[in-house]
Formats: structure tokens, sequence, C-alpha cells
């Protein structure tokens, strides 16, 4: 619950001098708000319907709403980060719980206002920060370490073997040891079912405030950057590594000992061949192999011309 | 159990005026068949090995089979939809069954003839409708409406947080509300290990009749319409829409706020880019990105023959 | 626990004629290694970061080593392979154990040295082998067949429904039925959160050997030969056929009724169509449609060129 000069103060806004003075206990779509509602304009026409719902905080652009003195409003630079902000304040922090179908080993340590959800099974010498929330059925592998206030979905895999072998002379297999680490640093997001391996003999890492979509697979030994984005069903081969601000797609891939350079962004379904090394911050690269926007398009062009 | 007379009627069939008595529990292959057993024949050569086994019943298209006179046939319009609707027919409805390791929120609503496996996990207010079967492992996650005769296969996740983040001044990620619903209409199917989204503010819906294999991942926001076929491992990102009838092959890929109008076809590995609209019911698009199958495919000569 | 001379043994390697007396208990990388530990080293400038390791045995090979006579030495043909074998012996085997939250169901048969973790779920008739391990959370479908040695990782979905659907006149669909087989040989691996469909009226097999990564897919009534090597987020159509020591790289996509030949490799995102036979023993293939490698890059080539 919050007044509108709380909500001024946490998403560095400007109320109005005789603030609206409802309770704010949400956020909401134009559609569903009523007065505990907030809501955000980020273009003049949603301004108009927002003015016109019964919303309890309309959070706007200052350059679009300056001229309007509803007393609902709350200016802010960016009203989907302030709506998102919102949105997360005012949550509140989990009770630490454990729900008494997960399956922990003893040796494992879980954190305070930690939330440990059906069906979870976490191993021997796994630890668990602070503020944690991890889904359904998650499975942590024994082992793995993961920071403060991270979100795991349902249905992920964590620490699972990687996939490497040996060929023996007669063209059979034999595994490779798997027995490296995983870490998960703070505030890393992670999907449903999406499977991230621990390293061989080193460790696979995850930044901080990296954030994965569902169905994604991140191979042994990979080394993910900070604030890194990974959309749904992209896959990363072994040994791979991306860097902080980096934005990977949806259904990306990456062979093995690649690597995509900081704030490097891979469009949808991009390719990146194994050892390759795609540099320059806000940089897009699209197709399969990756090459840089202008030239994939001029690729397309030409090909579709026939010359 | 059924007659030859029954399989007729539940088929649109004409059985011989003196059919073979016998008493058919099941579908089978030709190899697995004994007189117990339904089997199909859409060529002459499949008829001829069909008329050699032991099968009960026979159901072949009358204009292959019209000159024989063997008891054991059954003659229809489309042997391979027979097949499926008797194979269908002979499984008696589930009874209500919730298995005992199932997680189940007391506000969760179930209905009748509903079956509920191991390890199921259902979050609070979720309704789930008649004749459903819930494979095992699924997680249900709060909120999530479910029509009648709805089977979801092992693993599946659905209601998962949808992949949406606004982005700080110093380069993080804050994730944006996701709080909408999830409905799943009537007579869908949905296959292991998929995951599907709810709505961010508003809802997510996956049409009735619609089928979805294994490994498919659907964005939060996104409308997907009725009788759509959607193969596994296509993963649709957030807010698009896939129109009533289309039919969606492996690994396809759609951005955000794309559209596939009625009845297009997007064979396997098609892209289609954010914002793009397909349309033309039967039409087939192919490649990345989705081009009509003629320009693709002329586009693929030129490549290979250089001009 | 073993003894250089064992080490030797066991990889086919020779000793020094004094041998380095101590107890090995496991593999671990360079970095990591104390006099317990075996470290391996495939060129010159590894060896002597070997050499200089507290590494109690150093693999390697003859032709990079023979001139050193430092007495933890073990001369092998392929370091690699050695190290393999090492970390694979050094494991003991696992002891029967079935976690208490599995769920079993009572005509099913699982064999000796096999281990069951954490909320398995094992359907009727199912048959499991000798020493094979079955993750956490591993759903087995009724009547799925498991040979010896299988190690199943958390999460992967094994027999589950195939994708076939009759069309009705009206639009949609009924499923065919689903109700074949699914064997997977001895040695086979599977990764996290994989799922294999079991025949539709026959049977779905993963020949002994195979290798299978994180989140790929298996249809219905697909024949996977021996030693084949499938990389992460491939998919495989119903009713294709991979033969024995293919390689398929990352997110391969095959159609229906496609056929890889012995030997054959497909690069990272290589597409098979419907149909297509690909064949040619240790030939590269890539792209989308697959084409050969050499004509592959000439096509890309020229593309880039513009001619």
């Amino acid at each position: 619950m919050a007044t509108i000069a709380e909500i001024a103060e946490w998403t560095d806004g400007r109320a109005a001098s005789s603030p609206f003075e409802g309770e704010i206990t949400r956020v909401s779509s134009l559609d569903d708000a009523d007065i505990h509602a907030a809501v955000f304009a980020s273009s003049p026409d949603v301004l108009q319907s927002a003015l016109q719902s019964r919303a309890g905080v309309i959070l706007a652009a200052a350059k679009i709403a300056a001229e309007s003195n509803d007393n609902r409003l709350v200016l802010v630079t960016d009203p989907r980060l302030a709506f998102s902000i919102i949105g997360d304040r005012l949550h509140p922090l989990a009770a630490t719980s454990v729900h008494p179908t997960a399956v922990i080993d003893v040796t494992a340590h879980i954190g305070n206002h930690t939330s440990i959800g059906p069906g979870v099974v976490i191993g021997a010498n796994v630890r668990i920060g602070n503020g944690c929330l991890i889904g359904a059925r998650v499975v942590i592998e024994p082992g793995v370490v993961i920071g403060d206030r991270v979100r795991i979905q349902a249905g992920a895999i964590l620490g699972a073997l990687g996939f490497g072998y040996a060929r023996r002379p007669d063209g059979s297999y034999l595994m490779f040891p798997q027995q490296g680490a995983l870490v998960i640093e703070d505030d890393v997001e992670i999907g449903a079912n999406t499977t991230i391996d621990r390293g061989a003999l080193e460790e696979t890492r995850i930044g901080a405030g990296t954030k994965i979509d569902n169905l994604v697979h991140i191979g042994h030994n990979c080394r993910i950057g900070r604030n890194v984005i990974i959309a749904a069903q992209t896959g990363i081969s072994g040994s791979s590594v991306v860097e902080d601000g980096a934005i990977l797609g949806g259904q990306v891939g990456m062979g093995e000992h690649a690597t995509v350079g900081p704030g490097v962004i891979l469009g949808g379904g991009a390719g990146v061949l194994s050892g390759k090394k795609l540099f320059g911050a806000g940089q897009v690269f699209w197709g399969r192999p990756a090459r840089p926007l202008k030239q994939y398009l001029r690729d397309l062009a030409r090909l579709s011309r026939g010359r």
C-alpha cells in the first residue's frame, strides 16, 4: 500500500501539489483500473484514456502530461520503468518458506526471505541467498551457488552434467568429467524449463542482473556477464562467453568457445559460429552466420533481387 | 469394446451386409493385429497386407476397397481419421482422479472425469474443466483457467511469468509486472515440457482445439486462435497473434507483435519478424525471414546457381 | 582410489619405471590439483604447467612428453580419453537406490545398481536395466524399456504421446493413436528436460551408446542409431532415421521421414527437409536446407560478394 507521495518518491517523480489522497495497492491495465490502481501512459493517446479511467495514480512522461492538472498524475522520466518499480515495491518480500514437498539435502543452505516451491529438489552443498524465489519443481544439483534476489521459474534445471565426451577408438563415447561449479550471481532471473549446465572442471557463471527466458540452454563452462538479456529457446554451447549488457534474441545459437562482446545485440535466430568473436556495443548482428545488420539486410535484398 | 456395426456408425462408414461378428477392443498396426484389433488402409498395397492380417476390422477408403467382399471391411472417406476416431472412442473416459503426490491449492477447482497425475502442482484459483488429462509433474500457476477435454503432457509449465523488463538508467533490468491471465480453451492439447506464459497485464489465450507439441514456448499476451497446429520447439514472442487454423512447423520463431493470419502455413524453421503480418489461407511461407514458398524456392535456387 | 600402475593399466598407458607412489582419488583441473588428483596434457604448453602443478598423475601424449622423466607421467595415445576413463573408473557404481519421493508403478521393474532420484515418475510396465542413473523429476511413461548403464538427467520426459493428428472435415483435429513403444538401449545418455515420444503404433528407438544433450526433442517412430551425438535443442520430427555414428550439432531440425546416414555430420542449426536423405560418412552438411559444407560456404561467399 502506498500514497501518491510515496509513489513519487520511489519513482523520482513529481506529484501534483495537492495530490489525490487514495491508497494505491496494485498496478493494473487501464481496463482493470480502480482507485487503488496505478497505471502508466507513455503516449498522448494513452494519457487521454488514462485520465478517463478510474485509476488512482497515473504515471506519465512530463513532456506529454505537463499541462494537465489532474491530481492523480505523477510526472516521471520513464513511465514504463516507474510502473515496474511500483509493481515491484507493492509486492512485499516473501516470508522464508519451504514447501513440505520440496526435497532439500541437509547440507544445503537457504537464505532468509527465500521461498522454495512445491516439488523443488536441492542437492548437497547448494547455497541459496536471501530474497530468492525458487519456483515449483526446480532442480538445483549438488554444489550450485545462488546469490540474493534470484528468481527461478518452474521446471528449470541448474547444474546438470555438461555435454562433453571423449571418443574411444571403437567409435563409442565416454563422458568427459563434468564435476565443475555453477554460480548464479545476485538478481538473476531464470525462465521456466531452462537448463544450465555446471562446469566440466571449472565453473559456469551467470553474472549479476542477467535475465534468462524460458527453454534456454547454457552449456558447461560458459561465462555470462552482468545485465545480459537472453530470450527464449536460445542455446549457448560450452565454453562460450557473453559479455555485460549484451542482448540475445530468441532462438539464437552460439557454438563453442564463441564470444559476444559487451553490449552486442543479436537478432532473433542469429547464429554465432564456434570460436567466433563479435564486438561492438549497441551493434546489431543478425542471420546465420551472424553479420552486422546492414550487411545482413543487404544480403537479403540482393538475394530477393537476384543480383 | 465395439462391434463392426458400432464402428461403422462412429466413422460414418459402410460395413459389409453380413459383417464379421468379432468384438473390437483396440486399434493397432498391421503387424500387431489380432481379431480384436482395428487397422486402416489408405493405399491398395496396404489394403492387400491388411486383408492378409488377422485384424478384426479394416477401415479402408471406398475407392480402393469397393470391390473386395471381405466381411471385415468398413468403407470410409478418410481411413486415417476413422482409425483415430475409433482409437479415441475405445478409450473410456477417465475416472476423476487426483494422484496423492499432486500439490493442489485448496482454492483450485477441478472438473469431473479429470485426471491429475503424480507430482502435478496447481496454484491458487486455478480452474480446470471436465474430461482433462493433466500429465505427471505439470505446473499450473495461480489463476490459470483451463477448459474441457484439455490434455497436458508431462512437465509443461502453464502461467509462468512473462519475459518483459524495463531498463534502469544504470543498465540493469526490472521485471515489468507479469500478473495477467492465461486461458486455455476446450480441446487444447499441450506437449511435454512446453511453456506458456501468463499475460503481463491482460491475458494469454490458447483457442479451442489448438494442438501444441513438445518444448514449445508461447510468450505473454499472445493470442492463439482455434484449431491451430504448433509443432515442436516453436517459439512465439510476446503479444503475437496466430489466427484460426494456422499451421506452424517445428522450430518456427515469431518476434513480438507479429501476426500469422487464418490458415497460414509456416514451414519448419521459418522466422517471422517482430511486427510482421502474414496473410493468406493455405499459403505456405518458409525461410528466415519467412517469404511465400515460391519466392523462397526461387531464392534458394538462385543462390545455388550463383545468379 | 588408484595407484599409478592401475591408472596405466586402465588407460593402456606407460608409467615411469619408478612411478610416484601416491594414491589417486579424483580427476581435476590443473588449478585444483593436489597429489591425489590426475590431470591431462594434450599440448606442450599445458604439459609445462602440469609438470609445475601439484598433480599426482599427469596423463600426456607420448609425442610431447617422451623426453620428460617426471615420475608422475603416464604416456598415453589420447590424454583426454585417458582422463575421461579415469574419471569414470574412480566413480564407484551406485548402490541400488530409490528416493522415497519417487512414484513408481508396482508393475515397473528396476535393475541392480540403478539409482532413481527424487520426484521421478515411472509408469506401468516400465523396465529399467542395471547401473542406470535416473535424475530428479524424470518422467518415464508406461511401457518404456531402458537398457543398462543409461543416464537420464533431471526433467527429461520419456514416452510422451507423439504429435500426430487426423483432421476432421470441420477443420478440427483428432489425435492419431499414440500407443507404441519407446526403447532406450544400453549406454544411452539423455540431457535435462529433453523429450522423447513413444511410437504411434510401432516404436521409437534410441540405439546403444547414443548421447543426447539438453532440451532435445525426438518425435514418434524415430529410429536413432548407435553412438550418435545429438547436441542441445535439436528437434527430430516423427518417423525420421539417424544412422550409427552420426553427429548432429545444436539446434538442428529434421522434418518427418528424413534420414541422416551413418557417420554424417550436421553443423549447428542445419535443417533437413521432410523426406530428405543425406549420406556420406564424415561428410559435413550445413545450412537450411542442409547442403555439403563446401557448397554451403560457396553460397555464403557468393551472397556476401553479391554475385
